[in-house]
């Protein structure tokens, strides 16, 4: 089966729109997405990269693109307070309910994504990140358990190192074969790249 | 007249991509493009940003950006060396003619990235500079003094401040009424912008 690899993470704006389009995406080109969260900090100490809001006169361009972009895509869209924010939790929870059920994890995905930039949830904080995951149904105390075990922690510092080790640069970032693509705007590259086969 | 303000670094490989294409899309929605010749580097000052290629895993993401990105729009592209390089020239001689004679600026910013971008020549060094402009006709002599004095100097200060009042923070960046646009990712969203009015 083809892959597309989506690497993201759960704070990242344009992460999040991204998540709301690339499964139609890959779909009708008969590809299937890979989600992988990562966390962005341990990016962001190799390419000495600051959060988007941050600098003068780009974070006041983010905060309107942020906005119009999700217009641009038909997706709700609010900024988050806090933002950005830490994404452990989240990461970590999904990568636990991936090695039990890919499907739920993925639903899980979405639903924290939502709850962040639609809800205004603080999915920094693990109660939040629970509370969701008991909604779907998932046992709220062996997830917690998990949450704070040596096992998970180590996966996920695997899978980010497994990025960031692939070229990784960003959110959301997509890889087909070896062809890296970094943004939510190099979405009419990347499908034209499936389409053609590379061009 | 509607007009969108398109500044630009002549350095920039984004820029020289949006500038073989922001023509024709304006024409398309009847709207006629000012050309602004800026400097990144005193933007960057103010955001904190280093040139794109600099940083670990960005940099060698970006070189394969800016060649399918050429590719994607369909334009000829070269990465040349070196690069980036101070504009202060080119962009002064831009203004000058400007002043002068605004279509012949206009073929001169096109003749000046593509010799950089496509011909690989150091478009910093003001004899490169004098020489594409003696091509079209310009007299070298007036040019060549014109580029050490102190009024192009002040009048370039001049159009760079202003860009970054207006929060300019990138190249391309686009304004058109108040909206803001910056990358040659951002052309969908600034056509449907002219199409709708704004969204």
């Amino acid at each position: 089966m083809k892959t597309i690899d989506f690497y993201f993470d759960f704070s990242s704006p344009y992460g999040y729109l991204a998540s709301e389009r690339i499964d139609e995406l890959a779909a009708r080109h008969g590809y299937t997405v890979a989600w992988h969260p990562i966390l962005l900090g341990a990016v962001f100490k190799i390419t000495g990269a600051v959060p988007l809001i941050e600098p003068r006169l780009k974070g006041s361009y983010y905060r309107r693109d942020f906005a119009r972009s999700a217009r641009f895509h038909g997706v709700p869209f609010r900024l988050p307070q806090p933002f950005p924010v830490a994404t452990v939790a989240a990461a970590r929870a999904f990568l636990w309910l991936q090695d039990r059920d890919a499907r739920q994890a993925h639903a899980f995905a979405h639903l924290c994504f939502r709850a962040y930039f639609v809800d205004g949830l603080n999915i920094a904080e693990p109660e939040q990140v629970l509370a969701l995951a008991e909604r779907m149904g998932v046992d709220r105390g062996a997830l917690a358990g998990a949450l704070g075990g040596a096992e998970i922690k180590e996966r996920l510092r695997t899978e980010v190192d497994g990025a960031i080790a692939r070229g990784v640069c960003g959110s959301p970032f997509f890889i087909v074969g070896d062809e890296p693509f970094w943004g939510v705007d190099r979405l009419p590259q990347l499908e034209r790249w499936l389409q053609t086969g590379g061009f």
